[in-house]
């Protein structure tokens, strides 16, 4: 387990070890889009990754890094969906079982996914201290290991994978978008780009209005907890982890903040024009685009599509 | 412009031509449906294709393949949708204008896009013979050549492209799935099949029960044409070709219906697992395979996804 910022050397060596059990996602392009936008974008399609979401990258890498003998009772983490679907896959890998709290709010879609990777699930209220405490009990009684979703080295350094293989395939990009709810994600891109960006490529970090704490702690310097967060962006509700707040302070270079309304046209122009399936976490960073919060005319831009677990039967437009 | 059958070197010939023009759109496999029917399932992902479906292979060919003499006055055509599209940005492609005859009930969405293609429309009556009628009226006065959507030996030519490009991927392909309309595509799939399939792979085309034109047509040895068909399939609605139809008699192994319900099922299934939008014409292969009409276990198959083009505000499930 790493117990320090993944380097250079953490995250090739990381992409190397879960290589064989995930899938290496297409680089999407729309000529409509570079058109409109005066840009090239190259998306970087996660919703085709294992269990539909970047997760499986940092859970894969994880459970591989945690010793046979110490991973022997399993796993456990609380999540809200998609680090839970891709956590029960990964413990399925390697034959051990996965623990799962979720809030019993969760989207139907996610929790009978959880159950199909054979994910074991106990359902606690829908707030951070019923996760918690939940996850504690569970923990006392089976002996696993907690796999945090975001606040985990070893999950970072899986999560930077992403960025480092889009940058392997455009290798001259001069801005990265990413989504941030607790970071997991962008804290790993942003030690991507840092590692293997040739251009010294800017990562901006994009958010919800509804749920702007890590616009608010960036700018305030400390992290300042998501309070009653409202956003479609179900996927960004949670509060920064305190692992990934110093990395997003040094390698990140701004947060930008858009409306549920943007991030929901943004969604639909993707699944109008790009022909794929997103969940609305997605359409964070295109939204920034879309509504011209972010200027990238004339600049080589990549942005991550974290996610595609979305319930089909309530898309938001 | 193509007097008789399209051979082998006609579909190379057409691939050459149309290439720069058109996507080289991915094949896809799910793993989880390769489990679940216990197959090889390869989707060529037409829904990838310029324009959002496979129309525009054909579209340019036929464009392409009239002199420039011949259509300086433009092309025209009736379409309900994705044809129209091709062809409006075909002819744009070479600066000569496209007059398009459109039934009013059309999808809002495939209207915009004509238009956002710089195609000139004029409504008609959803019926046959009023399409027929107007398109006249449209030719004498601009002078310009009809491009049938279908019952036209270059647009078959570069239909076939499509299947094609599967079987260079995958070459040992043992079933392909397509649907069928008017027989544009089914023809052309079939001609690829013939021409390019290094095991005689076997051509199953699949249609709606609420269309099943093609099916009774197949089955009685001459057209019966498709009166007041009612399917969710907006893409398959018209009857074939005389072009096609002796083509499908001779090289399509048999013909499959299924029910709207299923097609339905199919489509949701396909945005829930691989994460990608298709119209409801696209699921109908795959219908077969979710309902068991066609049993493809231990046979590697491939299905073209026709399109994408689907109104995103009425997804039917």
């Amino acid at each position: 387990m790493l117990d320090r910022i993944p380097n250079k050397e953490d995250i090739v060596r990381a992409a190397e070890l879960i290589k064989q059990y995930i899938n290496r996602t297409p680089v999407l392009t729309s000529a409509t889009f570079n058109k409109r936008y005066h840009s090239e974008i190259y998306f970087k399609c996660e919703n085709f990754q294992k269990v539909g979401a970047f997760k499986s990258r940092g859970a894969v890498h994880a459970v591989v890094n945690i010793s046979e003998p110490d991973r022997k009772n399993g796993v456990c983490t609380h999540s809200s969906g998609n680090h839970a679907q891709a956590l029960a896959r990964a413990a399925g890998l390697f034959g051990i079982p996965a623990y799962i709290v979720m809030p019993e709010n969760s989207p139907r879609v996610k929790i009978e996914a959880v159950r199909n990777y054979g994910g074991i699930i106990t359902f606690c209220k829908p707030n951070l201290e019923a996760r918690e405490t939940t996850l504690k009990k569970v923990q006392e009684q089976t002996g696993a290991i907690e796999v945090h979703p975001y606040d985990n080295y070893d999950i970072i350094a899986g999560q930077a994978t992403a960025a480092m293989e889009l940058l392997e395939e455009v290798s001259d990009l001069e801005l990265v978008l990413c989504p941030v709810g607790g970071g997991g994600l962008l804290a790993g891109t942003a030690l991507a780009v840092h590692s293997f960006s040739l251009n010294k490529a800017k990562v901006i970090a994009c958010e919800p209005d509804g749920a702007d704490d890590a616009f608010r702690s960036f700018h305030k310097g400390e992290i300042v907890p998501s309070i009653s967060p409202h956003t479609i962006a179900d996927g960004l509700l949670t509060s920064l982890g305190k692992r990934n707040f110093p990395i997003i302070q040094e390698y990140v270079q701004d947060i930008v903040t858009v409306s549920d309304e943007s991030i929901i046209e943004a969604m639909r122009l993707i699944y109008e024009r790009m022909k794929i399936v997103i969940e609305p976490s997605s359409a964070v960073p295109f939204a920034t685009v879309t509504t011209r919060k972010i200027d990238i005319s004339g600049k080589k831009t990549g942005i991550i599509l974290s996610g595609g677990n979305v319930d089909l039967k309530q898309l938001p437009f």
